[in-house]
């Protein structure tokens, strides 16, 4: 199973920034976390600070010209709460979306309540640290089990 | 491990109410399911309309007088979206407890988009439908297990 | 025909609660009038306080685990303009549902212009005193005799 | 018992436009319906388009320079959610006025949901079809045979 | 000198209408103290109900195709409040327009307080019964001596 | 092909109006120049600052009783931003309609921004003076072309 | 003289939930502190996690059938914000009702500084630990011997 | 006749400031003018920047501990959109007060076309430049006329 | 003991201003009643309409250059609502500070609901009537002794 | 003459993305008809998912270092909703910048009906599909044979 | 070259109020160290917790009855947030007049981000403590030298 | 000393792009000159219309992987109040990070005045035009002095 993990602008600096909030783990850490949980699964990696190069990769992953992948899960950070045109190419994926944060945004500031993206997703994990990426993965592969 | 599972005002009537929001299973066949997918834990149910009755079942599990479980799982139903004083009792809580929803709150009416008692959990799984439990048992099992 | 009267909190105190907005009958004298007025129909009254017990009452009534009666007519008091609860059990129902109020709710305070539950009933009538009831009842009865 | 019916803007084309809304009767059905199933009473029929003249209508059915009929029924369209001289000319009315809406205005658009109107009337029946019109009629019979 | 008194809805029942807000003066009683009262000036009096009616009386009396009188004063009524097309007409004038109100619009209802029209006036008054008129007359005279 | 031309309030003093942004052409201008322009199109124009007129003429031109013209171009001038009426009106058409104004709502005020009847024609064009007339020509030319 | 306290949601937690924001002192503390500090007077608790069962026993205590008791002092927690039915049911009493809380709720999360139900009392003391059950007492005391 | 003319803050500077807006009168030419164009009345004049000297100077003109004139004219400048203090003391004077201001505040930034203070006035003359304070004056003396 | 006694705009019209909301002590028998109550205590009694008078005074009695007093009282008045300046003097307070209210806040006007003052004191204690001072005066003592 | 022709995020999809509401050209046929429909003209094609590189092309073409071409129009797709910076850019355009949109803006959802980019150009077409471009076209071409 | 330092309520407390937010230099510091800094230049202080007693203060040395300073560094405190009429005055100074604010108001409470205030200086420093004034003198030094 | 300097989109524009509001300087020219001006420093510019390229720069500058430099000054231009996802990297920055605008941006529309990267910084200096680079350099090298 071919699993793509999208992360959004900041989350580059995982493990530097903020790690009250953000878990000390970096990206890199959770990349191999993954690997290693999850051995018998294919990831491919990709993050952005661009909102547009993030719309390219939903794009290139999920639809278009046609699905390489079977699953996305996507972290948009910042992005979850004003893009309208990623979250427009969300709803435009043929392959399952679903949609992770690493602290609990119904818990911080106002205007993290909202997700204009995870509107556009199958659901949203919010809250778990690295485990809300583990909670998605066995989360698809169930589904794909399923089908 | 002991684990309370708290349905909230409506989930009694799960399969019958509106199945292609909520699906098909009833909360019976849910449990059942729970049972049968994670066969050595133990569940402790409950379910109840009335919003006083919610908050003293959280009470007990949680911390008054003592912790009797070892993690709750809450699915809030539509006092997600009114309670203060839910969330009150849920922010009291010395055990983990996690919210589940089993639709995309975020893809709904919008008045259901925020959750008052969300912000005082771990997190929030919103959106798999019965996966949605599933989840949030297997985090709270490797929660123990990390400790 | 069989009609359920479902009334909500403070209506136990009709007759005696400012009676110059709720009007000088009490809710034995409306139940009395009712079976008076409309002798020929059978009427199940139930009031309660609690929101839990209302949203019960409207699930056994309505659809669960079948229908009982034939209609409803629900004064939710001050559970209107709050319970999302509550409106997701009446948008449940499958047997006619119709709102009232004794008072104009819309030349009251602001608070009480707004109704959840009413968006989930077939109509609202509001304005009449005691004849709210009557004119509900009147088309719950005309409704059933068109079928 | 002599009775005026005020239908507003848009409601000359009952029966052709959005009949899943408003239903399959003209205007002229309804008012050859009323007649019929309430062959006592006289009714007098105004529709307009044009503000003013309903405003103008209003005061004389009900007030100006004298009250000319027994009650009015009013059905504002577009009107209630705007017209704050409307309201004003309803408040001035000496003689009973209920407003009625053929569509549930809760479960409608968000503008639909409040009626400057309405606070000047008795009370507002909303969401019957034509049957609206019936219970008003029903509701301003009965208070004459009362006083 | 030629002045224009133009009334707006419902100032035809003045006297009639809530005495204790709008004063126990006739529009006839209006129109008679100011001929009264200003023995050397032209009035010419119009009222209407209908909004366009308004507009088109201002664009005949104030500028088009040409300016017939000298000033004109206006009691734009509920229309203050919602009408951007009389604002519009009233902004075109080339000739002085002052808006009166016979209450204090800003010791009533929320929605009274903000006038539209009053912003494309040279002035407004409000609050001194049958005075507005008066002293808005007193203005406009002055005005004209000024030049 | 014939073609209704709908001006709302104040289009009538095109020309003489704040030229800087409604152009210098008055609106017997425009008739001439879309007569000229487009010469083998039959053009019905109306003007009216009265709501309910407009309203009329809608219907009469779009589908009541039935319709007598093959498309119309309105400008609803400052009705665009308040009228629910007069868009419901547009809705129950069955012709193309299209909005047009001479000047770029995005640019004015914000009051102006919304257009709630430009929700209820297939499109909007706006802020290009008298070729706004033009290009809902061509449109509804091109348009009855392709059927 | 004779006194009821009645408790919200939660409050059955006191001394355990978040002693820096409510005080180290448990409900029973209260309890045994007020019999001690006044020990003239006689107390009635109660305390109910349920909306519901709170209303009804404002109705017991303060006018329904009659009145029990002398006067009511009401910590309405988590209620205080949200209940529109627990406010209907204090502005029927008859008998003296003041609103107490703990911590000061001005000082809180911006959800907590409106109450509904405190617009229906005599008035509110917020913010004294314990004392602010022992100043409402004072206060009622005061007022019986006053009369 | 005795009538306070009150002054709020920069009103010292007029004629020097915007004169545009505000006109090229100094204060002190208003109060020659009033002088002049009203010679048999008496007028005590005040000026202040400073919000509690204006509040002690309503009350010593008004109510407090007696009245000592038999009118008050304020002009409350920036203090009329802030001002809850300044309100609740013209609130209580037990002489008619009419508010002024030079400019028309309708057509000026949105945050000047409120007027707490407005609303416990008589009425409110606003726009006329110097005149308004005549017009203000007239007003006063032919309400004493009237009495 | 020594109290400060800190009483904002229009308090010193105690007893003539609007009776039946103020009550009618005036601020002297207020201030003797105090005195005789409280025998044993020192007052220090200050009042002022302007708002930098009473931030002086609130800096001189609690902390500057250093505190003279061992508690403050206030009554901000009209203030509560607007001014983040005296909020300001009231947070830098290192003496016990608590803030009361003549009239229920809560049951008046919307913008007397809040209090930026009253989110920098201890507590406030609203709706009493000059039994609101006495409760404070309560409160500070047992403060005191506890210490 | 030379129009720049630039489409922003997610238009490469067209023909792909929802046919129902952007039509089932693709951008690529788009491209091929305005060729065809308009021969003599060249077209300059730019389509990017990348905000900053809109920016840098809008840049280009119209301003930076000097104007390369004679027109603009620009479809910002979902940017033209929440692009401060793009709009920025437009602004300082010095040729001729028209905004257009396949559907009908206004009737869709609320967050698509303000268009802060469209503000900054001469006008907005909005609802025609693939003509919408053409009656760009058709007026840039209209207003060069003007100048 | 001669400026006048102008500083609002509360500034007085300097030293000893919240030294983490404001730092622990007193106005008396303040003062010096901008002596020493800048000895060339000469400095007119003044402080004051009274609204009035600014404007007052910003009139004598911004333009009345003429300019008696050079510049005018002011920092109006909690009045930046609230005070029409200080902005007012600060519009009417014919001197540069620059805002300081020793905290950064953005990084507090949201009612401190907007500055009424501000908006009428050249411009606002906020967030260097006592650096913020030094950088308001460095810019109306270089300003004069640039003239 | 290394300073880095980055610019926002359009900013790139200077001097060209409205140059009454934003001076008549280009970036190049504020490089030379701020090199002049400051010749013993080290200036790090950078100028981006990406939103991901600043936040990288940001990132590159200030912490990521180590910092480069000893402090940032910022121009976020039309990102200052929407970027959620610059801010976010503004807040992870371990070195003085100072922003500056060239206009008074309470000065200018509603939308500009709040800024959310600014709430990042230590502060924020706006409306000195090419200055405002200048004071900033001034703060940074004084706070590295005072080190």
């Amino acid at each position: 199973m071919r699993i793509g993990i999208i992360n959004g602008p900041n989350l580059n600096l995982l493990g530097k920034r903020e790690p009250d909030i953000y878990g000390s783990l970096s990206l890199k850490d959770i990349e191999e976390k993954l690997a290693h949980d999850f051995a018998g699964l294919s990831f491919f990696h990709f993050q952005s600070n661009i909102e547009g190069e993030l719309i390219s990769k939903v794009q290139e992953f999920g639809f278009y010209p046609e699905t390489k992948l079977d699953a996305i899960i996507i972290n948009p950070g910042g992005f979850s709460h004003t893009s309208v045109a990623l979250a427009d190419s969300l709803a435009a994926c043929t392959i399952p979306v679903v949609e992770v944060h690493l602290s609990n945004i119904y818990a911080r500031e106002e205007y993290r309540h909202s997700s204009i993206t995870g509107a556009k997703c199958i659901g949203v994990i919010s809250g778990f640290g690295y485990s809300s990426y583990c909670l998605a993965v066995n989360y698809v592969v169930k589904l794909a089990l399923e089908r």
